[in-house]
């Protein structure tokens, strides 16, 4: 096997792909990234057996062939190289890599490439294509919501739902809510997945390109994949039953209140600093007079409070919250201001953005002493 | 206690005194910053009892006074406040600090403040004024040098020598030896001194200003201290003696060789990249030819070689080093080449700038089996 290609394609492609290596992984191989060099580019796969992601890239491929180097020094070696190309050898039958560029050269020992578990592209399953954008959007707006707590799988990832032409994603860590929906052109089926929050993590941040793209979606059930710009990202499926929000989701409001979200978002965030070192971070929110009083207290640290202007409509109300429940969402809507609208004190309160019908965010108040 | 201060000047000043704050302080009052208003000005302190740091801002003082508040909390709420201005208030006999600024109210549970060990200002021992630029370049080409083995003491920080006019500082973790020498205008003396390399690497950090100026150094027996733009730093001395190392700069050299600065450090951190996983980071250089091969290798990584353009005038050398004994001065020289002056491969190497005689630095090569 041998090719060359540019050093910053390379690179870029290494730095992708390495998202999918865990940080412990499983056996061995697992720690790699997997080279396949044919026609006129380079695959590189890699995978924790969960998630895989492939990358490609044009390459002078001057012998075909494939070969598996340790992710753990391939990052930081290649972008370190001094000439602007690569090229990568290996001799057949060697378990040794031969990297070069400029007046640098590296032997790497390498693993074997036919033990590899190269990552499958979906053939089969719903397929749809969605400008980044607006999955962006999607994902952005639900992913923050899941919960990180491995015992419950089913409350770590989203659930995409297809129903005719809407897409539904949807996450919860049963204290707080989060669905936004979407009408897509072309788009028919009926579907309900679970999809790993880390692939969608991994997602947002690969969609980072300034150029728009489309990406092509495909489900199956039991694996998810997204393909854009030569890079495909996949993912099995988390198995289980999400559960049926409809019902959660109020209907009616006694109390509908507009706030400024830069404004509210900082005092949150502000009054918080108090109360985020207690294990439930809890803020209050007494709204009344066309002000929300922001306030928290901890008996080791003291308190803080501060006063934002909100516009009320119905009876005041007191209400506190977990703070972090409250920034997280207010970080990743876009509207100027932003609708809190509640009932009772305990009873679930809903964020909406200003003329978007599309976005819901329902979170549980705290029970609190006073 | 009652003052208003610019909030921007505020947080500088915190996270200039914080650097003295312990990550595990040994009383809980050294886990606070010190605030005394007076006249028109803020004085804040903290130490962790070795070192020490004020640092002075102007304020409209209504109240003087002092208090003590954790540095834990500080620096993010103040940073955070909405308004310009901070008002900062304790009544008297009152154990909480109220901080006000724009709508934000804060209420600070704070430590006794005449319990607080305040860092008193050197007034004896020898003094002198040295340029900022001076200064830092004599602590930044020795300081790095230094150990960071707490179990010999005179190995973590700087001898400072002051011989009439000249200044010179010197360190050594007994592999290497880096050496800076000046002559400052105004200073007579004859003083030898240790200062830990804790208070000088905080000076360096501290003196980031683009704007010239003058530090005031005082040297005591027991104590240093570095005075400018209304910052104090001061630290107790490291008790002991230090090595005396003259008998250990080579006089005479078998084979001088002269490298591109910049190359040279690049290639051997590239090929150190193999090495630097391994205890030792044992980096090879084979000087002939007009060229020097740097090469390193691993059993279970692989191996790296480049080479690098070398004017060598005497016998060829081949010689290796830890490699992180040879990058790290050559990250902290300025001249475009620099001399590598040699003798037999197992003596030590000397490295010195271009046409700069009052820096030198030796490294122990270390012993390889082929």
């Amino acid at each position: 096997m041998k090719f060359t290609c540019h050093k910053n394609e390379l690179v870029q492609a290494i730095q992708i792909v390495s998202k999918a290596i865990a940080s412990k992984p499983q056996t061995p191989i697992l720690s790699g990234i997997y080279f396949e060099a044919e026609g006129d580019q380079l695959e590189l796969h890699a995978t924790d057996n969960e998630i895989g992601i492939i990358s490609v890239i044009p390459a002078s491929v001057e012998q075909t062939g494939k070969l598996v180097l340790s992710g753990r020094y391939m990052q930081d070696v290649i972008r370190r190289l001094p000439g602007e190309n690569v090229t990568i050898s290996q001799e057949i039958g060697e378990n040794t890599t031969k990297i070069k560029s400029g007046a640098s050269n590296f032997t790497f020992l390498s693993m074997p490439a036919n033990e590899f578990p190269t990552v499958k592209r979906l053939e089969e399953g719903i397929h749809f294509r969605i400008q980044d954008n607006v999955l962006r959007d999607i994902v952005k707006k639900t992913v923050f919501a899941c919960s990180t707590d491995e015992a419950r799988p089913v409350f770590t990832g989203c659930q995409l739902e297809i129903n005719g032409e809407t897409l539904t994603m949807a996450a919860t860590n049963t204290h707080r809510l989060s669905v936004k929906k979407e009408v897509v052109a072309d788009l028919s089926g009926d579907l309900r997945i679970i999809i790993p929050s880390k692939l969608l993590n991994e997602l947002l941040r690969a969609l980072n390109s300034d150029m728009p793209t489309e990406i092509d979606v495909r489900c199956s059930s039991n694996q998810a994949s997204f393909h854009f710009d030569n890079v495909v990202l996949m993912s099995r499926l988390i198995e289980g039953q999400f559960p049926n929000y409809e019902s959660v989701i109020p209907k009616s409001f006694d109390t509908t209140i507009t706030l400024d979200t830069e404004a509210f978002l900082d005092a949150v965030d502000r009054v918080s600093l108090i109360s985020r070192a207690a294990d439930y971070n809890i803020i209050r929110l007494d709204f009344a007079n066309g002000n929300v009083h922001i306030s928290s207290n901890s008996p080791d640290i003291g308190n803080a409070d501060e006063t934002v202007a909100a516009d009320i409509s119905g009876p005041d109300v007191n209400i506190a919250f977990n703070a972090k429940y409250v920034t997280d969402v207010l970080k990743n809507i876009d509207s100027k201001t932003f609708r809190f609208l509640m009932n009772k004190s305990l009873q679930p309160a809903t964020i909406r953005e200003e003329d978007n019908p599309t976005f819901v965010y329902i979170v549980t108040p705290v029970r609190t002493q006073n």
